[in-house]
């Protein structure tokens, strides 16, 4: 059904970069990351920074870039707590219980944050905080009747000195300990990239994904309809594809090979 | 195949006890425990006390044990460390990075107790203790060749104020992250039962498990060809029994309806 992947890359009209491992390590920018962003916005293409970060507020994202020299419009910035929102109140469940680091819960208003008898847990990224207390009352309030919502459900990323434990272990453990599911609004959702080619105004033919999470950006985007490009950069790792059973649509050390990928 | 339940039980020849929240929760003996294990004593059937206790060494156990009035010898104790030595050292696999509380370690002696360059990493109780550093430092040893041995794998426990997380959402935290499923040496896994039916002397069908985990305790044990008797004390939900679809040869409403169950 797919045409052959290099053409269809050719024709792509949208480009989903994910951030962290792709744009930039820490405070690092990948090398090439400038170049090859300027390089995709000069073809023309519409741009959205996508990603499952969830231990920092939007602004300190958006400042991040201008910081690194890729200045980002906040309307093309794309995190999870927006769509976990919209779940919320569509499910009318308001009293959240939110288990993520107290300034990204800024990008959660909308709902109304509560320590008991929570109608829903909305994990994000508690980082060395997680542990069991925190676990044990999301717990109680799970068994008690509120739905488990994840922002992400990403099982590692790199840090500086080494790869280190993501969201997705601790909502694993929630779903272990209840025997129920979480809802993940982050990628690899499908309804995560259905919202952002909305936003883009074309459908999932027409746009490519750029990630270093051969599960979460490439396989997510995959079944969604999209392209999936991996890199081999930040989480990259060879075993990590193989046992992920996902083919990407091209696979490419960098950022950088990006724009002549897609004809830029 | 099997004889109809009540038949099977009444010829029974060696019980298995599961402890806490048959027997006792925290402190308090279960009202008819010490009575009921009395009973079954008298009436010359073969006991074990087997737990996945993990929070407490052997010692501890014993002790509380004998303080409520319920003394056991040593050799009718059985949990799950002795079989996680049993297969580290089958496994050639020694250096071990051990996520248990320090009084527990004792019952690992024949292992050597490593922080880095681990043969394998034996998740154990850390209780409160369980957190983003320790799970992280085990899962970057687990990624580079450690392998994964849990003591057991229990979703949670009842505590004095309410169910609380056991062993096992922790297990499963470093299950998802690494994409790789642990070994888990106690309940409900098949060698434990066979190393204690054959420490006991009788086959699967002349033996009863008694607990209050449908899963752990009753699933494991029909699995292995024992009967299972779910108790409604401890950590007994009817919901977490529908969710099993575990049937148990019988459910009696506490240890105290054992002995009439067994024809004692």
């Amino acid at each position: 059904m797919d045409a052959p992947a290099p053409d269809r890359l050719l024709h792509a009209r949208a480009v989903l970069l994910d951030l962290d491992g792709v744009l930039y390590v820490e405070d690092e920018p990948i090398e090439g990351a400038l170049e090859a962003v300027a390089a995709l916005r000069d073809r023309g293409l519409r741009l959205r920074f996508v990603t499952n970060t969830t231990s920092r507020p939007r602004r300190d994202i958006l400042a991040r870039l201008e910081r690194l020299g890729i200045p980002v419009p906040e309307r093309e910035l794309v995190t999870p707590a927006r769509l976990a929102v919209e779940h919320c109140l569509a499910a009318a469940r308001l009293r959240a219980l939110l288990l993520m680091r107290d300034e990204v819960k800024a990008d959660l208003a909308g709902l109304q944050e509560v320590r008991e008898r929570a109608d829903v847990v909305v994990v994000g990224d508690l980082g060395e905080d997680f542990g069991y207390r925190v676990l044990n009352q999301a717990f109680r309030e799970l068994l008690a009747g509120a739905e488990l919502v994840a922002l992400q459900k990403n099982r590692y990323w790199r840090t500086p000195d080494g790869l280190s434990l993501d969201v997705g272990p601790f909502v694993a453990a929630l779903e272990y300990a209840t025997g129920r599911d979480a809802v993940v609004v982050g990628k690899p959702a499908s309804a995560f990239f259905a919202t952002v080619l909305a936003g883009l105004e074309v459908g999932p033919a027409d746009a490519v994904m750029v990630g270093d999470d051969v599960e979460s950006d490439v396989g997510g985007a995959l079944r969604a309809g999209l392209a999936g490009v991996l890199v081999r950069t930040g989480k990259y790792r060879p075993e990590a594809v193989a046992a992920s059973g996902v083919e990407p649509t091209a696979t490419v050390d960098s950022i950088a090979d990006v724009p002549t990928l897609l004809g830029a």
